[in-house]
C-alpha cells in the first residue's frame, strides 16, 4: 500500500450530522419529522444523480429545495415560502459529530493535509464548516460546482485528487455514504467506509480497504498505517 | 404541435405491471413481500443510476440481482441461489396492464408505429413480450444495451428516436415514471405520463404535454390529436 499524504472526506453524514434536519421537520410538521427527513435525503440524492445523468446540473440547494418540495407535495403537505427557506437552511447549519473534532485534530497534528469534497455549493460548505468553527481544521474545501456534475461521477474525485495535491493512491477517501466509498474505491483512492448504521455494502462491484463505525476509529486506522 | 407517427413506451410499470413480483417476495418472506419489493425496485433504480455515473454499466438483470441481494442482507434475510434466480426470474413473467392490450390495438389500427424502449437487456424485453403474447404489437424492441448505460441519460432517447425512424417532435414518450417523462420531454419527446397513483411531478425542471390516469387514456388522447 502507498503511504498516506492526505485524506479526503465527505461532508453530509460523513463528518456532519443530518439529524437535526429531522428535527426541524418534526418541528413543522408534528409527528411526521422522521418520515419526512428520510424522504427528502432520498429525493435530494435522486435529484442529484438524475440531473447529473440528464446533464441539467443545479446546485446543491436548488436540489435540496426541489426535493422538499415534492416530499411535502406527496405527502400532501402544505409548504409556504418562510418554511421551505427555514428547512432548506438546516442544512447549513449542521453539527459536526461528536467525534469528529478530535479525530481530525490528531490526523493534522500528523502532518496529514484534510480537505472535504462535497456534493454541496462552495457557498454551503463553507457555510457549514465556519458556522461549527472548524476551519482550522481543512487544507481544501472542495464543491461539485466546480465540474457541474454530482458525485458518483468520476470529474468529482479526479477533481479532488488534482485540489489535494496527491496522487489518489497516497489518498485516504472517507465517507459514511455505501454507493460514494465504492465510486472512490473503484476510482482508485484508498477508502475507509464510515459504516455508522452497521449496514450492508452497497453491491456496486467494489472491495472497500478499511470500515469503521466512527471517526475515532477512522483515525486509528489512518494512524496505524505505515 | 407536430403531428403524431408512432408511440414509444417505457415497460416496466407502464405497460407492465411489477406487481407480481411483490406478490414472488411474499411468497418467499412472508408477511415482508410488500417492503421488500418496494426496496428492492428501489435500489435497482438506483443502481442502474449509480452505474451509469459511475461509467461502469452491467446489464439490468444484473443489477437487478445486485439490488435484491443488498435488499435482503439490509433486512437480515437469507438468500439463496436457488431464490435469486426464482425472484429474479418475476422480472421475466410481468403481466400487461388490463388495459394494454386494447389500447395498443387501437394505435397499431390508427396506423401508428409502436415500440418499447427500456433499461432492460434485449433477452428481458422480448422474453416479457413474448410471454404475454404481445409480439403483434411492436415494431421496434429497444433495449439500453446498444448504448450501454441506462435512463434518463440522453443516448437513450436519442437511441430511441433514431430506431423509431421518425423526429422527436413527431414521436410520443409514454411513461409512468415522472423522472422519466420528464428527461423524455426535456429531450424534445412529446410526452404522456401514465400517472396511476395520482402522485406530484419530479421536481426536476420540466413540464409534460400530457398526464393521464391508465392506459386507455393515453390511447384517447392520442388518438384526438390532430
Amino acid at each position: 500500500m502507498k503511504s498516506i499524504r492526505g485524506i479526503v472526506f465527505d461532508l453530509y453524514g460523513t463528518l456532519y450530522d443530518v439529524d437535526s434536519v429531522a428535527r426541524a421537520c418534526e418541528e413543522a410538521f408534528a409527528g411526521q419529522g422522521d418520515a419526512i427527513a428520510r424522504m427528502w435525503r432520498q429525493k435530494q440524492l435522486e435529484y442529484t444523480w438524475l440531473r447529473s445523468l440528464m446533464e441539467r446540473y443545479v446546485n446543491f440547494e436548488s436540489a435540496t429545495e426541489d426535493a422538499l418540495r415534492f416530499t411535502c407535495a406527496a405527502r400532501g403537505l402544505a409548504l409556504d415560502a418562510p418554511a421551505l427557506r427555514r428547512l432548506s437552511g438546516q442544512y447549513l447549519r449542521l453539527d459536526p459529530y461528536p467525534d469528529m473534532p478530535a479525530a481530525l485534530r490528531r490526523l493534522k497534528d500528523a502532518g496529514l493535509a484534510l480537505g472535504i469534497v462535497s456534493n454541496g455549493s462552495h457557498n454551503s460548505i463553507g457555510q457549514v464548516v465556519a458556522n461549527s468553527g472548524m476551519n482550522w481544521a481543512f487544507d481544501e474545501l472542495i464543491s461539485v460546482e466546480e465540474v457541474q456534475v454530482f458525485k458518483p461521477h468520476k470529474k468529482v474525485y479526479l477533481l479532488a485528487e488534482n485540489r489535494m495535491g496527491h496522487p489518489r493512491a497516497n489518498l485516504v477517501f472517507v465517507s459514511s455514504n455505501g454507493w460514494d466509498a465504492s465510486a472512490a474505491s473503484l476510482f482508485g483512492f484508498r477508502v475507509c467506509w464510515v459504516n455508522r448504521a452497521n449496514a450492508p455494502l452497497d453491491e456496486l462491484g467494489a472491495t472497500l480497504e478499511q470500515v469503521v463505525p466512527d471517526l475515532g476509529a477512522m483515525a486509528d486506522w489512518v494512524l496505524s498505517q505505515p
